[in-house]
């Protein structure tokens, strides 16, 4: 997606040879317009598949997957990264380790959200280990319910995100392939 | 906000005399169509502020604050509760108390999206006790913006906020205000 390119290229800085930060259009300040074509995008994509939920997690990816879900005129499911203190309920629950923050984190999702009729499509701002979206993977496939894709607004080529993914049958899109991000330059991949 | 009040009453929970839980259009599950009405309610109601950037506090506020910001075509600023392990930079932080959930978490606005230019409105999901939104101000206020209105979705009007706010001299606009929980039963102000 041509128009995320020369954002991340104009704004974009890369931190190390790992971290790409954006914090200027969709991490921290977030540009609606943006958000709203990215939305589009995704639900064009994915507009075959019969998608009946996005699924995000908390908090970064909730802006584009809001404007997919708008998009797509269906409900969008936050998957909560606090644990839940209420445990008397139908709630699925996972840990999930970010090696790019290093930390891990209890990911939960209530089940009356999530059903066997579902037929999901997950959207998140990055792909990088995979380790996230195979956290909502888990969570969803608790839920009963069926992955019609992936989709991510940047994905780091060279880590095994999409490797993962893909082994275990996933289709994903993603808006950005960055190839790589050393010596402080930002190359995408073809 | 009629449309608002009649999903509260219809899927909202009063799970105790203070705390009520939307988690099924709101906080868990949310619902864009819902979410792009109410955006486009503040942003009529604020249309004449001269505001510059919607703000909110991560992470129930950024959908309503993303459909304001889209409504009013400008950016939207994430205040994040992580505490930024980078402290070489140009960033405002202070700390809020949520009598809510019973937690103290960091807040943090990086200086460079938000400065003295700038006429904020600040949009949240639940005015309660008034401390995240008294957080965001104290945010805002270092970064020398000044602060253009409040809009909330949901007010409990038992609680001191709304008293708090403007007696700060702030304008408060909430789209459903609640007067009571008590005996599970949900009560609106007039």
């Amino acid at each position: 997606m041509d128009i995320l390119k020369t954002r991340i290229l104009a704004e974009g800085v890369a931190e190390s040879d790992s971290i790409l930060k954006v914090d200027s259009f969709l991490n921290h300040q977030v540009d609606p317009e943006l958000m709203g074509q990215i939305g589009d995008e995704f639900a064009a994509h994915f507009s075959k598949e019969g998608i009946t939920k996005v699924v995000t997690i908390e908090s970064s990816g909730i802006a584009p997957a809001l404007m997919t879900a708008s998009s797509l005129k269906v409900p969008m499911v936050i998957l909560k990264k606090e644990p839940s203190k209420v445990l008397n309920q139908n709630l699925y629950q996972t840990v999930v380790t970010s090696y790019t923050k290093g930390i891990s984190y209890e990911l939960t999702l209530a089940g009356k959200f999530i059903n066997e009729n579902d037929h999901v499509l997950i959207i998140d701002d990055f792909l990088a280990d995979g380790e996230a979206a195979t956290g909502a993977i888990r969570l969803i496939r608790k839920a009963h319910a069926t992955i019609g894709g992936i989709g991510v607004l940047i994905e780091k080529s060279f880590q095994p995100g999409r490797k993962k993914l893909e082994e275990q049958g996933f289709s994903v899109y993603s808006l950005a392939k960055i190839e790589s991000l050393a010596d402080g330059k930002i190359r995408f991949a073809e």
